[in-house]
């Protein structure tokens, strides 16, 4: 039996294996939820060990949840060697701005229409898991044709800061030839492709406040500015008629691309009825004179994540909100800073806010956006995996997601980053009913089987 | 012992007495202290009984809090007849923009700097129970000069629906010579004052939603219009640079006060050093060209009582949420009509959603404003009352305040409304630490003993 036979022939203990990962409510953003993360490093380092891996070890980083390391460098000085990235951890699956109809329970894993569906099952469990399991397949069955690193992180929807310090302090320990990195997803079962880009980020977080508590709205209404309506006020100065940002000095290093990269981009239209169709919106929005998939893929952008304000609850309740906040992220492309970005935006918003109130911003994590060069020969090894394994050949996106680390691999360890995503446009990520497309899962382990395949057989 | 000395003498047990009362978490605004409310009307209904009012009852009505009636009409037919409202239900607690940090429960009443603090201590369980008091305190004394009828709601935080059915289908139950109101302050215990306006109200909801479930910020950030960020665009459209609601047609039956009127407003001039002290905002805000008593007495306003969008917890949660709303209420003057405003300000939300989200709003609760003649021979009972009770002469302004009932007495019953509040301006009423003076509760039973003295006296 060779690894493509064995990955198929254990299928179901594959996803019986997986749905235990699923399981454990790693949210990383929750203070509350420290246990449980910890427990799916627990469960990744148990597994690593038993699919064969060596030197595994959950790495200690003060203050942060710990990375899962392993390795198996026995192909030989001659072979190149992977570096595979995951994260363990999840976002959180209360709160998802609707309801889960699929399982009961985020963390209750239900298999039902070729998808397996729970927090975390494209993002990043099931994706990093599929990856697992090619490595298995292949020890298991003698035929791993390369040297493998794995490093996983817990804390990836938080800021990913551990495994930013880690990789800054130990490139020896994990150099490599290239990065491996399963977190995103591809046009279509059949049309399978490639990332060529990755937006960076920013989160802040804006307060506005007024009085020194709430107010009876009929006593002080009219004569002091409600925290709520100022925020709205900021906020709404926030972008301009034409979609653009409005923050002075925020598209100042946005690269623009080149008609041929915008070409590539064409390739594979993405309409606003596909748009509507995938999110329900009535009509698509944003900057003018960019294509939809530029717009989400080549160019920055300003978004609120969440609005808090006042009684919430049932019922009304007649008073002025002693403050108003906001959750903000930015998306940030090549070439823009994110901390700059952070301090223009906190200046920003210094500069709309009225002498009537005042407002504070605390800039939270921030990421550098990534690119990966098309013609390189990791990318077209990768191509050929992908073709193999989804039966198309694959084309280059730009996608607009951010993975902190990848752009640290890069200049840390020199080595190119291959982003190869097994998910689909409709996962579902950070919003109820999330998934995994089986066809995927099975798809993206002959793709990761067949890319060492490739690797092994590149001029070195 | 004649009245006056009766209640002094029995200070200490009213204020024992109002504390079970106020131990009630009678919020009316929330279906879960539904039981609540209940109880505090039973409560009332025993102690209306225990203070000697006839007829004693809890009038049910179908759907809505029970109304508490009492009454007294053996002061003869020549004596006039006063109908006393109050309403002992009272706002949430919860969620109050701020800690409360004079009790430990808003519900656990504490007396302290001459205060006694909980939630309802001012609004309105206090004022009304300086009422009964002086009620108790008359008839206790066998000296109350008039016919008196008691009718308490349990609703007026939310809508007075059955109360104002109840008044508009049994007018000759309640027929009386004078309404007597104590639900709203005076401007200081040295500068007593009386009410003769009070604004009216309408209350509503608005949601604007976009896709169909939060969406990865990602993945879609910048091809869909966020719905917080629309709900900002459109919450700040609402208001001109000028401070005044650019809602079409918002202005049209607004009365403009006469000279004379504005006069008497501006004689207890309301200075922006007092607003910020007892606000703590950095500035006034509001109209132009009208001062900050006009601005909350006399003219209208919109104001947003709560903002809720997407992710509110710990963190970072990196989503377009579905949908953002926004609770507003309106406070409306003379000569506007609640429910077409609140038609107006739909019409104009439905007209300022951009094509790329949808939006819906629900009008809420809706109340008229009221005016009283200073120069009324009633009016001039009650301020020669104040004058009695405080030892100064009252000075008579408008508040912003809404109390829906009194515009349905008026209408209704063809009698004017006393609004004889003994509240204070800095009584945080709800906000946190809500308290009523405990000084300010002894004057208010004296000033009302004497008014049903003046009352008496008044040729018929």
């Amino acid at each position: 039996m060779n690894a493509y036979e064995y990955a198929r022939a254990h299928e179901a203990e594959f996803l019986g294996q997986l749905q235990e990962l699923l399981r454990i409510p790693s949210v990383s953003t929750s203070s509350e939820h420290a246990g449980d993360v910890r427990r799916a490093a627990e469960w990744l380092r148990a597994h690593l060990q038993q699919i064969g891996l060596r030197n595994v070890e959950l790495i200690e980083t003060p203050k942060h949840h710990p990375l899962v390391y392993g390795e198996w460098l026995e192909a030989g000085p001659d072979a190149p060697t992977v570096l595979l990235y995951g994260h363990y951890d999840v976002q959180p699956a209360d709160k998802d701005g609707g309801e889960w109809t699929k399982c009961a329970d985020p963390f209750e894993p239900t298999i039902a229409d070729g998808n397996i569906y729970a927090r975390g099952a494209t993002d990043d469990k099931g994706q990093t898991f599929a990856q697992l399991k090619a490595l298995e397949s292949a020890l298991a069955t003698g035929s791993l044709p390369v040297n493998v690193k794995v490093l996983l992180e817990g804390e990836e929807e938080s800021g990913s800061e551990a495994i930013e310090q880690y990789v800054r302090a130990h490139p020896e320990r994990l150099a490599c030839d290239v990065v491996v990195v399963s977190d995103s997803h591809i046009l279509s079962l059949e049309q399978p492709s490639i990332l060529s880009g990755l937006r960076g980020i920013v989160a802040l977080e804006v307060t506005v406040s007024g009085p020194k508590s709430d107010l009876h709205s009929g006593m002080y209404g009219g004569a002091v500015h409600n925290p709520a309506q100022a925020l709205a006020e900021i906020l709404a100065a926030l972008h301009d008629d034409c979609g653009r940002v409005a923050v002075p000095g925020f598209y100042d290093n946005v690269r623009e691309l080149s008609l041929e990269e915008r070409a590539e981009l064409a390739k594979v239209p993405y309409t606003a009825e596909q748009l509507a169709q995938e999110t329900g919106v009535p009509a698509p929005w944003g900057e003018h004179g960019y294509s939809l998939h530029e717009r989400t893929g080549i160019r920055p952008t300003l978004e609120i994540n969440g609005l808090t304000a006042g009684w919430q609850g049932e019922g009304s309740k007649t008073i002025i909100p002693q403050k108003a906040s906001a959750k903000i992220t930015c998306r940030l492309v090549p070439d823009q800073d994110p901390e700059r970005i952070g301090q223009l935006v906190a200046e920003h918003i210094a500069a709309l806010t009225p002498p009537t109130v005042t407002s504070a911003v605390e800039v939270g994590h921030a990421g550098m956006w990534a690119e990966a060069d098309p013609h390189s020969p990791y990318m077209e090894a990768a191509a050929r995996a992908y073709a193999f394994g989804f039966g198309a050949e694959p084309v280059f996106t730009r996608e607009g997601g951010s993975i902190p680390i990848v752009a640290t691999f890069q200049s840390v360890l020199g080595a190119p980053v291959i982003l190869m995503g097994f998910g689909l446009p409709d996962d579902n990520l950070h919003a109820p009913d999330e998934k995994l497309s089986l066809e995927c899962f099975r798809r993206g382990i002959q793709t990761a089987l067949k890319f060492y395949e490739e690797l092994r057989a590149l001029p070195r």
